[in-house]
């Protein structure tokens, strides 16, 4: 019987990929008075994954991210489960 | 004297509010054969800031939140120290 299992992903750019999202956050936060040393943006993605239990939904999770949510060349990934 | 604590904030769409990314995102992966009933995107922000302690650095955060990283119609924040 499979039920609704959330799942959490962040997707981050890895380290020494140029992230100009991540520099334009942190030059804006300069500007503001912050006082921020270093921004990286990357994203969360929130699912809900119809599955058996939980080890199937992060199998599943990690499927995904590897097909679709994320470019392995550029991004890492790290999935939560519940 | 100052120290770089880091911090993670999850910047999410509220719910209730149109999230045309998720909705790709949770067709793109029915597409891929994936049994996913719901999918929200928004972002992860990585912030090294420059801060007495873990207190005066969250309380920072907040304010970039409420002042550039969020929009406080339409998305909600999470911060997470350390």
């Amino acid at each position: 019987m499979k039920r609704i299992v959330r799942a959490t992903v962040l997707v981050r750019p890895k380290a020494g990929i140029l992230d100009p999202q991540g520099a334009a956050v942190e030059n804006a936060l300069g500007h503001l008075g912050f006082s921020v040393s270093g921004a990286r943006v990357g994203k969360v993605i929130d699912l809900e994954v119809d599955a058996a239990d939980e080890g199937a939904a992060r199998a599943a999770v990690e499927k995904m991210c590897e097909q679709l949510l994320a470019n392995p060349l550029l991004e890492s990934f790290e999935v939560t489960i519940g």
